[in-house]
């Protein structure tokens, strides 16, 4: 999984989509000194949405309520248009998108299966806290991509805000009628940091010898405080 | 289940959208004589599109290759369209999709399980048989919807083409590259039929105190011959 460059492409000040985390002291920064190669990232951005999809359609297949069915149907189909639209992106550069995904493909899986949980609960919050946390370190990731491209993938990764809506109301109502239910998401929820956090490095790691590790602790900082505000709104204790 | 009336609306001509089953001989009954009460049609077809999303996300899940995830995948896209636009053709008619469908989920359930077969073969098979079928038939019962109704179900439901080419393209590489595959899958592409037929009879329930089934008994011919030809397509004997 190495696929950083020291590069540094001239472009643009983009804009940003939308302030994804409060600026802090520690938020300083700056995403476009990182150019992540297109292709490795697009393939790995691609499988994770794939694997997004997965989780969601078995959260369809054992959803207890049909109007819990249509909500999480709309979440995996939003899902699956990120996946093809990143897939459209790679076959755009003229790479095969099943080569290039393949690489990602046996430790995304590993880390679907580990952020699946017990019953239809912890699959949802499992969801919501991966692709919360991913969603977002990929579109900062993307920042730093060439051109147009940072734009449209940057694009693609926003289009994921309804999903969230629909596991954050679905897991809220559980909560709120089953009262033991709280202590053992936020349990489960503390416990799916740690995961996400190794998929976010790997897709950092440096293709020249300097560990970049420093560079992006402020990111990792950030998304640790996302994912508190994504747990706060629930009632859960992070 | 019972949602069929008597009632004959006047309506233009319709042209067919494609020819599905060669002209026969027994190939007789004017499917626009038959008026599906559309909500309850509605709710049926789009609940039965929600199975087979859930099976086509099982079998994605499930895929052996990389390549093969990429092609069922579009197609349970393809399915979800499929079944949102259904969705959203009930709530065009004022009413709440999630009532409309519970009555047929315990029924489409159990044929999604039934169908479900015992590994990721007969799982395709059983898709590519069932949703082959059931997809005609209901497209042919959409004649008799009223107006416009009836032009936009056709279009919504003629939009499985490429999902089929995908089914039909894993099953035969498969049966192919494993001599004993075929005998087996014959036998299970078989025994699907009986199931499938039920359904789509279960859809035909006269709301008055006629048995409509006579009328369409060359339907379920036609549904067998298209059948019979989808085998032998993949070199089964049906």
């Amino acid at each position: 999984m190495v696929f950083w460059s020291n590069r540094r492409l001239p472009r643009p000040e983009m804009p940003r989509l939308r302030p994804r985390v409060a600026p802090t002291a520690l938020a300083k920064v700056d995403f476009t000194e990182l150019v992540p190669e297109p292709v490795p990232f697009l393939g790995q951005a691609a499988y994770i949405q794939l694997e997004f999809f997965e989780s969601l359609a078995r959260s369809v297949a054992t959803a207890p309520t049909l109007s819990a069915k249509e909500g999480l149907s709309r979440a995996a189909g939003g899902a699956l248009r990120q996946h093809h639209a990143l897939i459209a992106e790679l076959r755009r550069l003229g790479v095969e998108p099943v080569e290039v995904m393949a690489p990602f493909a046996p430790a995304a899986e590993r880390f679907r299966l580990a952020s699946a949980g017990a019953d239809w609960y912890e699959l949802l919050l499992g969801i919501h806290v991966t692709a919360g946390m991913l969603d977002d370190y990929f579109s900062r990731l993307a920042e730093g991509l060439p051109g147009e491209l940072a734009t449209r993938v940057r694009a693609i990764l926003a289009e994921d805000e309804a999903s969230a809506g629909v596991l954050h109301d679905e897991l809220f109502a559980a909560i709120a009628a089953e009262p033991g239910l709280a202590d053992r998401l936020a349990l489960w929820g503390r416990s799916l940091v740690g995961d996400t956090l190794l998929i976010a490095r790997s897709a950092l790691r440096a293709s020249d010898s300097r560990d970049r590790g420093a560079d992006v602790e402020p990111v990792f900082t950030e998304l640790i405080a996302a994912h508190t505000r994504r747990m706060d709104a629930l009632g859960l204790t992070a």
